[in-house]
């Protein structure tokens, strides 16, 4: 018997909450769930090398469509036989569908039934996105996980808003199925659960997008500015619905207490750039909250950024060099603090793993919140 | 017997030019000569970690004085018992003087016999530098060689002018000596000889600078704007004048060609901002010249920069994919950029120095030169 192209087999469920345990099976290796993807953009998780992000721990990272397809171009994908190659990657890729970053374009120019007409940020050239055309780029791509091309609406968003953007996004995630059926090219596909803030639209867009038969579930539109509470909220009426043998996937979330407060409710894989980007102007994790490098009284600490971390950055460095680097605007000090921040978030969900399985999930999320948030469970 | 602090061994001479392979011995370690010396201006090898510098296969790098000094400064330096710590490098550094910068900054206020007077480029705080000021602060920082406070002339300079600056660098060199005598704080001082491109005055520099019994000697003022062949003129007069049993540094030098040039004459200590200045550009080294990698010919390249270079980046990379990395921007980018360019001058040193063994330098460079510049040997 052949090996599927793709799996997902769970391993262990809470008996004190919906968080789950699991395995994600593709032809690029494993994925332990629930997980942290961490952002490749434009073919680079940025500032750290392909080695980097294995050491940090790394299982499955992004890249997305919309980048790789104003830059480099599927042209040049294909040549390299897609993107693992091109960017020396050998573990299992998500790509979004590039829906998310042309929507929050300010140059979208029209939006159709077929698609979306698109000006690039790069040079103003006019592109279509279409479902199909999405599934082209991504099969370019070639990532295991591919998603459908979703109309993403704003928050906040009236009802009516609300229920367009679901009708179209059921019509283009249906084009997209046909036109990627299971196992096409040895890629799965995942379908976007849509809805904004209505809880009775979130649970009529996921019978609509479960009924396709996808490899996996994601929901979007979520942590689009809206307050935390109504994420909650929404997490809360809708992932009891969702089908238990399928991946659930939040898309664009992943800060350290969203990743419990997730977890706590059943998701099973997160993506969000908050860890590099926060990085990039000295932000770090730490267990007892986040912290900013560049400030005064780190100047004389001989301190790592969190003596538990194992990076290389807490291995090697004060907090005080590190904050000299910021300070003399030294790469190096963007590096470290990426290295460090994703280490945190993939050992922090290994840890939420060991966890689920030994029952005490619920100690170890009201531990880190008190901790981190310095402030009681807010879950 | 105790160990001495700092010692140098010629362990052979060609016969087929002043080339000469030695080994430097310092309380962190050796350093086999001729060496390129990578720049960690402000405590970093830009964009790189210490593990990547000596992964690069660098023995000894520099730190600049001038930056250190203003940014962390001593206070931080001391209490993190030196940049060796601070930085985590423990093999050898050199420090310079910080003359260089201070008398290339637009706002050099004074030049008095007891220093110069500058306005950091930081904040336009006014600081004295003096001979004994710099000798304290390159003590703080804790390098295995310090270099003399000179003063620097700009090229073109009168005859006038290069010997006014040659008569106070021999004062302030002889007050450096006086308040770094040889092994005070286990670290090495070394004499600059100037004197513009006038060789009468370089061999005078020459004198009065040996007798004041100096650790090393260094050749400055050159590469600073002069034509090439007024450089090689200046060395092809100074260096078979120089003492055999002294390290032969030149300052701020180091392109492919010009280790080249510089050993054929006798040098055995290299520095050089290029490799890793360029880098950051697209820049890169390889046997057959400079390549720009952010050009459109390597936009479907799968071929490494350098096929016979072991470094990451060549291990890895392709061409095609850091283009792709420099156009959209993504750091990575200028990281291997410059870990390729170290590690090229590095091997490329360790070729030259087994090749001054075999009695086949000017083979290699000729070989080499014919390949790099595309042309006949100009040496």
């Amino acid at each position: 018997m052949t090996e599927p192209f793709f799996s997902f087999h769970l391993e262990y469920e809470s008996r004190e909450c919906l968080a789950r345990v699991g395995v994600l099976r593709t032809r690029r290796g494993e994925v332990r769930t629930p997980v942290y993807m961490p952002v490749g953009t434009a073919g680079s998780v940025k500032t750290l090398s392909p080695e980097e992000v294995r050491a940090a721990g790394a299982s499955i990272i992004l890249g997305n469509t919309y980048h790789l397809y104003l830059r480099p171009g599927t042209e040049v994908l294909e040549r390299f036989g897609g993107l693992h190659r091109f960017m020396a990657w050998d573990r299992p890729l998500l790509t979004d569908s590039g829906g998310f970053q042309v929507f929050s374009l300010k140059k979208l120019n029209k939006i159709t039934d077929e698609g979306v007409l698109f000006a690039s940020h790069l040079d103003g050239a006019r592109h279509w996105l279409t479902p199909e055309e999405s599934m082209r780029i991504q099969r370019a791509i070639g990532a295991e996980i591919m998603m459908v091309l979703d109309e993403c609406c704003p928050y906040p968003a009236d009802e009516a808003t609300a229920r367009s953007a679901l009708e179209r996004s059921a019509r283009w995630a249906a084009r997209c199925r046909r036109d990627h059926p299971p196992g096409r090219n040895g890629q799965a596909l995942f379908g976007i659960v849509q809805g904004s803030t209505y809880l009775p639209l979130r649970l009529e867009s996921l019978a609509r997008t479960a009924e396709l038969g996808f490899e996996g579930l994601a929901i979007g539109g979520l942590s689009v500015g809206e307050p935390k509470a109504e994420m909650i909220r929404i997490l809360d009426g809708l992932m009891p619905a969702m089908p238990r043998e399928l991946p659930r996937y939040l898309m664009g979330v992943g800060s350290p207490e969203d990743l419990f407060y997730g977890v706590a409710r059943g998701i099973d894989m997160f993506d969000c750039v908050l860890a590099t980007r926060i990085a990039r102007h000295g932000a770090v994790f730490t267990r007892r909250g986040r912290i900013d490098l560049t400030a005064l009284p780190w100047r004389m600490s001989d301190e790592p950024i969190d003596p538990r971390c194992a990076c290389y950055a807490c291995r090697t460095f004060s907090r005080g060099y590190l904050r000299h680097l910021f300070k003399a605007k030294e790469l190096l000090a963007l590096r470290m603090a990426s290295l460090h921040n994703l280490t945190f978030l993939i050992n922090l969900m290994e840890e939420i793993r060991a966890a689920i399985v030994q029952g005490n999930f619920l100690t170890l999320q009201r531990e880190f919140l008190a901790g981190y948030l310095n402030q009681e469970d807010l879950s």
